[in-house]
Order: C-alpha cells, then sequence, then structure tokens
C-alpha cells in the first residue's frame, strides 16, 4: 500500500448553518490543495453541540443540503470525505450520523454513533444525548482505495471494544469525529486516542472543532493523529486549523513485526465478538 | 467499602537471589510500617529478567523458599501481598507466576503470565520469553476482605480484553507487576495502566523492579498507582522506592455515576467472552 495523506478540520462551529458550510467547504479546499487524500470534519459540524438545536438542523439522507455540499466537494477534490457528524433525519428519528464519501462523491458507508453520551460530569454539566438522539447498531469501516478505514463517533471512543473489532476486520485507520470537552478533553482525549492505536496497532485519527463554548459544555479542541505506535503524529491546539499528516501502510507492519500484539492475544481464552 | 492502602516495593534486583529476597522482606516490613494492607513486588524480583537464568532461580510451589517467605511475611505484617512473580517449576515447565497471600499467610491465587513476550523491538533487542516460559490459561481475580482484585503479569497489560473482564468480575483494582524496558516504558507504560483505569474504572497497581540493566534490555522503574479517572496518585521514578497511595471503593461508584461506562457498553451489539 501507497503512503496517503490525511487532514483533519478543526473548524470553528457558529449558530449559523450557513457559515458552518461554508468554513467547512473553505478548510476541505485547502486539504485538497495541500494534498490530502482523505478529510475528516469533526461532530456535529452544522450546528453547535445543544440538544435543543439538532431537530431545527437535522437533515434527510440524501436530499439534505448537506450531504449534497459534501458529495460534490469529494467529486470536485477528488477526495475521500469522512463528513465530521451531522443530525440526520429519518422518520421521528434522529441519529448523530457519519457519512463517508468516496473521490466521485459517492457515499461508502454511513455511522450512526452507537453509543450516546449521557453523563453527570458535576453538577452543572449533565447532559443526556439519548433524550434526543437514537443510537445507531453497527460498527463501521469502510473500504478505501487506502485500505479499510474504521469510523466512530466521539463517546463510542471510550468503548474499546469496537476499535478492536475494527482491527479485525483489517482496519489501518480509525477516524474519530468528536467533541470532547473541557473536562473529559484534558483528562482522557489524547490517552484514549493513543492507546486505542497502540492496543489495535494502527492509525487514529481524532477530530474536533476548535475550542467554543455551547450551551452547557466548552469544547476542547486538539485534534490529533496518531501513528500505530502511539506517536502523535500532528496535533491542533483550540485555535481553528487544519491537522496534517501522513499515513504510512507499511509503518502497521513494522510495528506488528516489532510488537506481535494481534498475533499474541488469546483467542483460545477469550474474545471479542460482533454479534 | 472501606478505604485500604497499597504499597508498591519498587525493588533493586540483583544476580543474589538471597539479597533479592532481603531487599523484598525489608521493603514489605516497611510498608507494613507505613499502614499498608496490601503489598505488591515486581515482575520477577528474585532474579535478573534474563531467561537462561530462569531455570536456576525456579521454584516449586509450595516448597519454595521464596514462597515459604512470603507466606511468612504476610502472615506476620498481617497483609495482602501480591508476590511479584518468580519462575514456577512444575515437572518440566516453567512459568512466570505471581502468588497471592491473604494476611493469614495463604495462597488466596496465583496468576501464571498469559501472554509471553515475543518481541523484536530492534536488532538487539530480540526477546522470546516463549522459548522458556509456558504460559498460563487463566485470568486471575481474588477475593478479599477489601474487594475483588485482578492480576496480571506484564505483556498482559497489553491486552484489552482481558482487564475488560476482570472489571465485569467486579474487580476494584488490576495489579500489574511487571518489567517493562526502556524502549516500551516511555512509549506505553504509564499510556496503558491510565487506560486500563479509565475504560475500565477501576484503579491500577504497577508495579517494576527499579532500574538495572539485564543481559538484553533495560529495566524501565516507574512503579505507579492510577486512580479509575486515570490520575495517577502516586508514581516512582528509576530508583528503588515505596510507592504508597490510597484505594477508595466509593471513588468507583463517584466515577461510575459521572460517567457509567459500564452500563452504556453496547452489549447487543459486541462483548467480551472468557471461554
Amino acid at each position: 500500500m501507497n503512503r496517503f495523506k490525511v487532514s483533519i478540520c478543526q473548524m470553528s462551529v457558529s449558530n449559523e448553518k450557513q457559515k458552518n458550510l461554508s468554513t467547512a467547504s473553505d478548510m476541505i479546499k485547502m486539504s485538497a490543495a495541500e494534498g490530502a487524500n482523505l478529510v475528516i470534519l469533526p461532530e456535529m459540524f452544522i450546528c453547535p453541540y445543544d440538544l435543543e438545536l439538532f431537530q431545527d438542523y437535522s437533515e434527510n439522507y440524501p436530499e439534505g443540503e448537506t450531504l449534497r455540499m459534501l458529495s460534490k466537494i469529494a467529486r470536485n477534490e477528488k477526495i475521500y470525505l469522512v463528513g465530521g457528524s451531522l443530525p440526520e433525519r429519518q422518520g421521528k428519528r434522529i441519529y448523530n450520523s457519519s457519512f463517508i464519501f468516496d473521490p466521485q462523491g459517492e457515499v461508502i458507508g454511513k455511522h450512526r454513533k452507537i453509543h450516546l453520551f449521557d453523563s453527570n460530569l458535576d453538577k452543572d454539566v449533565c447532559f443526556k444525548e439519548s433524550e434526543v438522539i437514537s443510537s445507531g447498531d453497527t460498527i463501521t469501516v469502510v473500504n478505501t482505495a487506502h485500505g479499510p478505514i474504521g469510523v466512530a463517533i466521539c463517546y463510542d471512543l471510550r468503548f474499546p471494544e469496537i476499535f478492536r473489532l475494527m482491527s479485525l476486520s483489517g482496519a489501518i485507520l480509525a477516524v474519530v469525529p468528536a467533541a470532547f470537552n473541557d473536562i473529559t478533553g484534558p483528562a482522557h482525549w489524547e490517552m484514549l486516542l493513543r492507546s486505542r492505536a497502540v492496543d489495535n496497532q494502527f492509525y487514529l485519527a481524532g477530530a474536533s472543532p476548535a475550542r467554543y463554548q455551547t450551551k452547557s459544555l466548552t469544547i476542547y479542541g486538539h485534534s490529533m493523529l496518531v501513528d500505530p505506535w502511539g506517536e502523535v503524529i500532528a496535533k491542533a491546539g483550540e485555535e481553528e486549523q487544519l491537522v496534517i499528516g501522513e499515513i504510512f501502510p507499511d509503518r502497521l507492519t513494522e510495528i506488528r513485526d516489532k510488537l506481535p500484539l494481534l498475533k499474541h492475544r488469546r483467542t483460545d481464552l477469550y474474545d471479542v465478538y460482533n454479534k
């Protein structure tokens, strides 16, 4: 497999959908101009991360304007595009969904957030995503010309089983659009991305919006790309910026030869099953 | 459950077994004098971590002199004791085994290292533990007056499944006698201990010898105790020292209320099985 270039768009997210679409569009085009083959947007990039807003900003597949825009840009720029996530409306339900496009603009996969963020981080930060969002029920790995790529969203990152299953499915990279906050972010974001990479010996890309204050949370930022040894290849701070790095599929082989973790799993004693 | 105090003995290990036993004995007694209820020794604390030496230093259970000494100290000091590990001989086989003693000096559990460290870290550091050691086949959780405690050894730390299974068995703490080296240590030791703690929302105790040079590796040190939020409570450098901290079982409840990860596992979609 040949190397390929990844760009994570750590974009500013505002209340104005059109402005967000314009920012996303600009950053995707800048990424392509930098030679990116795969571009990644953050979780809920078209609207603030506010449960009360998701219904208003939600779109149907395939006719939603954001989805049409992402398809067109992927095709025009000839890139793979993980479209962060948006509120996807289907009948009465809303999902937190990531659509994945190929360089022809076709949807090659969709991940609906499996694990919903229902937390009581402190008395001021009580968040119940499940009051508004319905959960997905599929672990997502899409095939690309660069190799299989897993996609999960934010809180999904906290469940090691799904990353193990992605790796066992042959994924060389797991992409995680997310919006960790300023409590969980400093505590866990980098560590979780790095440990999923090290355990599964593949690349991890975590894509956050730039720092901003929602109704109940402050978004952490710090998008990053991590290699299969757990080294951070490229990393953002809090501000709007691109995070660009290269994926070397041979690096997986190298790391797996050094330390054959995946071969050493004792599947005679335990295993992870996808039901 | 009441709080209890843990002491990790980051001891110097030499070629002289008697000296090692004396060091271990002294540090266990110092730990008890500090009020420790649970004392932990590092992996292979009676001999250098050298494959060629394991046969000579190996002991049978229950008559081995180290095992008798550990039993006696646990009884005299009225402590739980995770006896690091030693080469356990059974017939023609040698295991890398951790014996666990209660305050009456009884063996309440034994963990034989499940995953053997066969690596090719670089051209000078090729290590094939499986050439000498036979592997265990049981995930170990022992019941104590303080609650269930899991035990794994060194390379076992790299396999998230067994820590998940410990947590699902009710463990409040996982103890890992280990001897990471100066390549894998700086890269992964703290991150792995912290991420196992965060994913499973229990305490982690990693016990290493003090830094020393074996025939093929340099031992990393940096023993530490990590809480269920991934915070490092107490941590050693490279030198011989005790690492002492307290376990608050209520802290598990607090963290699991804040962020109910274990409840949010989607066992309708996946699960980890102990075969």
